[in-house]
This record gives structure tokens, sequence and C-alpha cells, in this order.
């Protein structure tokens, strides 16, 4: 069953931490294994990807077929039901749109001392896509992966999907196809990791690796940071819904169920100031349950790390959402704009009682990777400032180098760094007696 | 001796890529050092952090000592000469004035399907800096890392720095106050990173942890990384100066060694288009080293990692640096707007001859936390970003999400989410038969 907790009870802080500090995850040890592929896909390139994917995918590829040809795309594409391309249509174009909007100012002006200041924005030069397969290869992933990378300008974009026995999601080439992915390689794990971070024969390395995947790639992310960009490593999801007595118990249970439903792992709650709406919510997840097609996985997922928070007035609510800091937040609440702009952590907000989080996974615009297991205290959701990077400029001319160099000098002679001192006051005095 | 390229040479790709491909830093392993202190920092909180203390900075504390109280601060402050403290004060208002025009803007907006969307930023609520004790305890460190949080918004910001053998530098303090630091304590090493990231009896626990630190200080961020949020881990500093003919050659030889004294590991590059300019360089900087205070350091960073490139024409330079992607880059050159417009992966860039990269360091206004070895491929340096968080709001109503929530119930159900497609479809069309 799910944890019931009430904020008028005297044990409620000591739970509420208690929901707080529990670990959702167990994370497997794949650290040496990781490393072990990692190291050999470095010294053997192809050879070695090639021969990790026919032992763990059981596939049989050469360095001229891991490649996905267009035609094979192409195929996929003419696949698919007419609706289901319509729909993945509709969710890039809206995805493309919101990003389109954050397109980064430059900075650039110059000072009352005339130094000339600045600060401005490129693309990451290129993207490593790496989407799972088998049965959580999501286009949705793919698309809110790469579209980003693409409005930011990353030239290129290479998406790597393990196919296990030679399978793979036609849906997901579609959405490569869609985003503007610009390779796409039918391989995955570690190895596939290890390709695009340090490059093969074959595969030319990335700058940056992005998008979900197993303990093992998880690892294997963690491993090759700092020979390129990596994205966060995101954990089990997580749904909070803020709502008054007001909604249909069997909309917000549906709401619940659709985080739940992602992994044994991912946690809902639900917080609301009125207890009997909270028992019929409950009612309502038991008879979707019976219904739905992931009942075993939402409903373990419910009963382990789900919880009923029941407050006397729902402004008690607000500093809960900020400790907990869930991945999605809905406020389904008669004034959702009010309650939202009282939250200070939260990756995504929903507001109203027509707006389920699962909206914002496939067509609102947003984008769907955000920061789990409350890291929304201190990072943010995907977005396009994760495919670019800010340099700053200075320019100083004589006057200007006149006017603050001095202040300088004194600084780097307080800090014992000479070198420093000399690079500024050679050009204000010349060379040094 | 530096390392001499020329780009005419047959052997210049691959002495160029092994430049590239050399390891600078000789990694101390004190991982499990680290966890042991972690742990100890988590479960017993003061006594643990009081005892490290007396332990490695030779300093008895108390919980009630180790917050350095405000009167010290006064105390320090007065004690610093005047024209200092004035340098002090022209370097803080030029890095507030820079970051405070980088606030980033909220998104709001109807699209044209009636979802209301948007994304706003908040500041992080809390923040620890970590500043080194010692000879490293440098004041411009501090005014670097706290200023951007202060004019973020961040409510609390947690200063610790150690002070080994009782030692702790006045200017230091003086930073701490003119950035707006809310409490300082005396600790340092991992156990100071546990007291910021788990809290402690006396320390309150923080969301995120900035500042650079030894190697025991970067293994404890790392490790309490996901509890807290952490800045860059930075590396060894950098310098690449592209020069012409035209220059003084003793002044770009102070430019190389400025980031040469830094550290052993520091790597100083010159690019140039006249090898006799090459030479003269290379004789001002054997003749610099003869006066300067830090010459040991700066020449064994020199001889070990310095280089001298020479190209058939500066155009050449570009695709150099960007594969070099230094963290500073200084271009001392006719037209150093035109070259810069050219480069794509940089910390920041010093445009022309009178720009010094030293009045980056301390006065110009960017910051001068930027991203070592390689990763301006990637990462950006520290900014105001950096200590705020975007959240993004979806709001819906029946008629917006009529508009696309049919999209999603079919997307949804392709990925197999059935509650995912339900919690749109029961707001569409009521409760499923």
């Amino acid at each position: 069953m799910p944890l019931d907790l009430d904020s008028r009870d005297s044990g409620f802080e000591a739970a509420f931490a208690g929901l707080l500090g529990a670990k959702r995850e167990t994370q497997e040890d794949v650290q040496n294994a990781v490393s072990a592929i990692l190291a050999d896909v470095r010294q053997r390139g192809d050879a070695a990807v090639l021969d990790y994917t026919a032992r763990f995918d059981r596939v049989t590829l050469t360095a001229g077929t891991m490649r996905v040809a267009p035609e094979e795309v192409d195929g996929a594409v003419a696949s698919i039901d007419p609706g289901l391309l319509d729909s993945l249509e509709i969710a890039a174009a809206r995805i493309e749109d919101f990003h389109r909007r954050q397109k980064p100012e430059a900075l650039s002006y110059t000072d009352g001392a005339g130094v000339r200041l600045g600060a401005r924005w490129t693309a990451v030069g290129s993207v490593g896509l790496y989407v799972p397969g088998g049965t959580a290869a999501y286009p949705s992933s793919v698309l809110m992966n790469a579209l980003p990378a693409k409005v930011a300008g990353v030239e290129r974009v290479t998406m790597v999907v393990p196919t296990p026995d030679g399978k793979l999601n036609p849906l997901v080439l579609a959405a490569a196809r869609l985003a503007g992915v610009d390779e796409i390689y039918r391989i995955g794990g570690a190895q596939a990791v290890g390709a695009l971070a340090y490059g093969t024969e074959t595969i030319r390395p990335v700058d940056k690796i992005v998008g979900p995947g197993n303990a093992y790639v998880a690892a294997a992310k963690r491993q090759v940071f700092g020979t390129v960009g990596i994205d966060m490593i995101a954990g089990p999801s997580e749904i909070l819904v803020v709502a008054d007595g007001a909604n249909d118990p069997a909309w917000i249970a549906a709401d619940l169920l659709s985080q739940a439903e992602h992994d044994t792992s991912a946690q809902a709650i639900l917080i609301t100031d009125d207890s009997g709406f909270a028992e019929a919510v409950k009612r309502a997840v038991d008879g979707h349950l019976k219904t739905l097609p992931r009942a075993a996985i939402a409903g373990e997922s419910w009963r382990e790390h789900g919880a009923v928070i029941v407050v006397s007035h729902l402004d008690e609510a607000v500093p809960l959402v900020d400790r907990l800091a869930p991945e999605h937040l809905e406020l389904a609440v008669a004034d959702p704009d009010a309650l939202a702009a009282r939250i200070r952590n939260a990756g995504a907000i929903f507001l109203g009682r027509h707006t389920p989080e699962a909206i914002g996974d496939y067509v609102a615009g947003p984008n769907h990777v955000l920061p789990t297991a409350r890291s929304a205290r201190f990072s943010s959701g995907l977005n396009l400032l994760d495919f670019m990077k800010r340099t700053t400029l200075v320019g100083c001319d004589p006057g200007s180098l006149g006017a603050i160099g001095p202040a300088a000098v004194a600084l780097a002679e307080a800090e014992g760094l000479g070198a420093h001192a000399l690079s500024v006051s050679i050009r204000l005095n010349g060379a040094p007696r």
C-alpha cells in the first residue's frame, strides 16, 4: 500500500523526512565490466564494437552494416500508419517551436572604462544520442533529445540504438528522420558509448553524449565524462500531484499511474487537503490497475514508493513540494498559477485540472528530460543551452587597460602571482627595470 | 624545452595530435580515504568535522569557534592596505556588473492551439563555496564564485576555508564580505565538503557546492554529486596565445608565463605565423624566468607542457584553436574580432595586443572559472545560470487539450504506455468503457 501521511499527525515531519531520504534505486555495480569494454573499444575500435554487439545483442554486423542505410529509414517511415506519423509530426513541430524560443542572446557592450565586454553562445560541434533498444525504445525520447540539438545548431547528431535479435522499432527511425538525425548506428550498451566518445574506424567521435540507458550505459557515460560532455544521469521517474477535492479522482489516479507505469522504482505522490478525496483517488488507482496493460509495474511502484499526503490547507503543500523538488508537478487546483508562483523547485509544472503530465511527455513542447531524485533543487530539464556553450570576450586598448590594469596588478601581487602582474604592468609601464 | 612544431613539417599532424592527447595531471587515488571521511561526517556531524580539522589542519576548534565571527571579518578588513581594498572593490563591482547583465528572461506565451507555455528561472536556494587554504587562498576566486551566486539571488552562500595552523588570509575574508557571503566556517578538505552536502548540527546543508580544491576536495565533490549539485571539476590552467610578429615578444612571453606560474601541470602554447618572433618569445620567456618569484613552477610548466607552433598563415590557427579548445585564448593580432568570430571552442577570448589574459583573472568582469582540458568543446565558464535552474510550465484547458491530446494518446499507445494514454483520454472522453 502507498504511504499514508497526514500533516496533522505528530510523526509527520519524521515520516516525510523518511520519504525524502528513501532510496528507490538499487544500483548494479557494473563499473569494472564497463571499464573493460571502454578500454577495448578505445583500442580495437570497430572490431570490439562488433564483437560486443554479437555477444550482447545477438546480431552479427560488419563495419559496413553497422550504419542504418537511408533506404532502411525510408522503409520504416513507409511502414507506419499515417495517423501515427501525423501524431509524431505534431509532436516534433511543437517541440521544435518551444525550443526555438530559447535561443540565448549574445552580450556585447563597452563599459564606462572603455573595456569591450561580451559573451556569445555557439553550438556544440557534434552530439551522440543514445536510444535504448527493445521495449524502452521510445520515439518521443528521440524527438526530445535530438530536436534541441538541431535547433541549437549542432552540425552532426549521431544516434546509436541497439537492435537485440535484429529488432528495430520503425517509429524510432521515423522520429530520427523527423528530428534531423544525421547518422544512425545499430549498436548499444557501453560499447556504443565508447564508440561515440573515442571514435572508431567507422564512427567519428562526438563532443557530447546524451540520452537515457540502462546501468551499463549510465556507467559508461560517467566514465567517458571529461573526454566528452554528458547530459544528466536520470533516475526513475516521479510525479507529484497537488489536488483539491474538486477533481475527478479517476483523472488524478490516471496521472499518478502514468509515471508509476514507467518502472517499479518510479514514484507517484499525491498531496491534497481533502482526506475523502485522497481515499477516492486510492480506490480509483485500484480500479485503473484492473485494466491497464502495465498494471504489474505500475502497481508495484504505487505500493512500494507511492504516497498520499493529506494537509490541512494547500498552503502547506508549498514547502513540501520544494523539499521533494519533483521531476513533474501537477497543480490540479482552482488557481494553479498562483500556487505555481510560490514553488521554487520543480522540473516541470502542469497547470490546472486539464493538463495531465503525459501531455508534456509527448506533444506540449517543453522537454520531457527532467531532473529526478530531488535534483530540481539545483538543475534544469534538458534545453537548448545543453547543446551550446558560452565564450566570454574582453578587449582593452591602452586607455582602458590603463584604467583597470593597476587594480589587476595590485591583486596579482597580493596573491603572489608575479607573472600575472608582469603581463599587465609591462603593457602599462614598459619592461621592468 | 617547450615543444616546437611547424605546420609545414610532415610530422605535424601526428605531433599536434600527441599534444592534444597528452595527459598533464597525475591523479592521486584518494577515493577510499574520501569515502570514509564523508561517511564519518554524515554520521557524526560536527564531531567528525572537528576531529579531521585537528588532524589535517592542526587547529583545535569547537562547534562554537568553527564559524568565523563578523568581528573577525571586520578586523581583517581593517588590517588591509586601503589601496588594495580599493582594487578588490573595483574587481567586485566589475564582476557584479558583468554578471548582472546575464539574467535570463522568462518565457511565457499561448500558442496557436491555445496551450499556455512557459519557462522560468529561479535561483538555487543555497550554495556552499569551497575556498582553498594556504598559498592557494585567492581572494579573486572568492569574488568569482560568490558574486554570481548572489547576483543570481541565492539566499544563503556558505563559505568554507581551511586554516592550516590557524592561518587565514585577511584578503579572503574581505572578498567574502564584499561578495555578500552569509556564513564562513574555518574548515576544509573532504570533511568540509561533507558538512556542506549533508549538514551537521552547526552547518546547514546546501543545494550546490562550487569552488576549487585539491584532489581530496575534487573527489569529495564527485562523491556528493547527486545529493547536491557541483560545478565543474577544474583541471590545471591553460593559455593559448595566437600572435603575429608585430607584438612585443616580452609581452607575449609574460602572458604565457602568467598561466604557467599557476602549476607545474599548467600549459602555455603560442601559435604564430612568424618563426623569428617565435624564437624571440622563447628568449623573452627565459629572460622573465630569471626574475619572476614563481620561476621554478612556471619554468617547469613551460619546459614540460609548453609548445610553440609556427604556421604559414594565421588562418591555419583557427582549426588548431578549435581542436585545443583552450581555457584562455589571447588573440594578439591586428584584427582580433575577425579572428574571434571564426573560433568555435574557447572558454574566454582576450582581444588584441593590449588585453593580457591576467586582466580577466581579476578585474575585467567575466568569470575566471573556465573549462579546462578541451572541455570548452562542450561546456562554459561559470556564469549566472550555474546558480539558477529552469522550470517549464504547461497549461491546457478543455479546448487546447482537445486540440493536442489525441496525438499524445496515439503516441502513448504506440509506446505501450497505457496509463499515459488514459490520463489524457479520460479527460477527452470521460472514463473508459
